[in-house]
């Protein structure tokens, strides 16, 4: 890492937080870390991270900090709040949320943050914890090019699919159009394995076939195994899927876009959350249409 | 070839069937060809193929008859009618059904070739013409197993990936469920991709950075660029899927299945039937959702 190397603050370390943190501590950056569990900092200041103890902290000492939070008031809190980023950090400091949250806070918080001279990217991801812990994230990012150029050899560290989508915003608005999809993908998988099973086809057979032609995707790959499986531990949880499907149909309503069957698999996320199953993984949309589930 | 190779015929020479005969004729089985449009018909006989007048002829002629036809009444046709291949065929023929028709025709026709002791498989394909051409089609064979390794080495010159998935309809149920998560997956990327651009970010970076992700197909691969160049030409006619969202709905309501999302897509590709766009490639699942369409 040359010396001239950014000093990197990370707020967040979740399920996904964690290993991306870690992928810039093994890259060599200068890393310090907040969380609100303490089990992640310790195990990252055990790796050499340092720890502060608050966002604000973190950004008085470093270059760029990124978050990686649940929803947009976390965000909102920890850049805006008391002891917020924000106002630890000065002129030069640039944010990179690479949280999940409505576009709309993205760029309320961008503009709050330039008041102050701080820049900021949008840059949310696809590809799970799995692709956290391989670096091989999806990374869409929204801002200025410049702050983007500066980011990008850190993202290099983070992900595999590394596109600048468009100014302010624009990342999480493709997240929201990526996680539509993912959406719609697994519930179709689920109609589809289900209908097999209602007629007495294998779905093994019909999965593996499937994946040779047009229905091949990610979603047939690993969430159609999770549901012939029967394995719906998270993964990622119904009820951030359900959060985002929130943000997909506000982002619609906004725009003047209709997502007809989208719609339906929202109704189908909330009523998983409505009856407690928002804990599992979304390949637990199979549930609901699956008659062997249901009747369990 | 080996002299004990089966003589192979071949009923329906159209976008799919033209490409699968001739793979079979570069392969060096003997050949034998019929089909209502007679352009196909002199093509093929001009690089060694045999023609016969009727279905009947073909099968008197062969020891193994493909058929791939638009639709259910079609292969009924083509089998049992008036110079069906059943009345030109005898003991130990083998009838392959690769057309994409109701799993309740397939096996209704199973049955009656049965009496005259043919033998039927039903192997629907998905990879559309170019997989046709290239020989990468996937193929979803129903049947029995008997059959299946006899007719297996032929598959293995049309296609990539062949799998038994179950008795007599079971490849038709497959090819069902192949169409529910094609039909769905495209009407994801359509309504994706027009949120996107009614959010005015750039669809061409939208798709590939997807593309990287959980939320990466084959649909929103291939599809996703004809939605974006406005390319709708076909490819598959939405006329067809119509048609398959039919049997997918039949199948559904005759096994108690539910397909709440796929409801929805089969609503929009009714609408484009309807609206005169029955002729237009699948992928015009957009026209529906995007304004820019809309409006044109």
């Amino acid at each position: 890492m040359p010396s001239h190397a950014p000093r990197i603050g990370f707020i967040g370390l979740g399920i996904m937080g964690k290993p991306m943190a870690r992928n810039l501590l093994a890259a060599g950056y200068e890393l310090t870390v907040h969380s609100r569990s303490h089990g992640p900092v310790e195990e990252l200041a055990g790796e050499g991270a340092a720890v502060a103890a608050s966002p604000a902290a973190v950004a008085s000492v470093s270059d760029v900090v990124i978050t990686m939070l649940p929803d947009s008031p976390d965000v909102e809190q920890v850049v805006l709040g008391d002891d917020g980023l924000a106002s630890g950090g000065g002129e030069g400091l640039l944010h990179v949320d690479m949280s999940s949250i409505d576009p709309t806070a993205t760029r309320r918080i961008a503009a709050a943050l330039a008041e102050r001279g701080i820049a900021m990217l949008d840059a949310p991801v696809s590809g799970g914890e799995r692709g956290a812990i391989d670096a091989t994230l999806s990374i869409m990012v929204g801002g200025p090019e410049v702050e983007f150029r500066r980011a990008e050899p850190i993202f290099q560290h983070l992900g595999k699919t590394i596109v600048h989508v468009g100014e302010a915003g624009a990342g999480q608005v493709t997240k929201a159009c990526n996680q539509l999809v993912v959406g719609a993908n697994i519930e179709a998988v689920a109609e589809a394995l289900a209908l097999a099973r209602q007629s007495g086809v294998d779905q093994v057979a019909v999965r593996q076939v499937l994946l040779g032609g047009f229905a091949a995707s990610r979603v047939l790959e690993a969430h159609g195994m999770r549901m012939i499986e029967g394995q719906f531990q998270p993964g990622f949880r119904v009820r951030l899927h359900a959060k985002d499907a929130r943000i997909v149909q506000s982002l619609a309503a906004e725009t003047g876009a209709v997502t007809p069957a989208f719609n339906v698999v929202a109704d189908q996320l909330d009523q998983l959350v409505r009856t407690g199953r928002g804990d599992l993984d979304h390949s637990a949309l199979y549930t609901l249409v699956s008659q062997e589930a249901a009747a369990s």
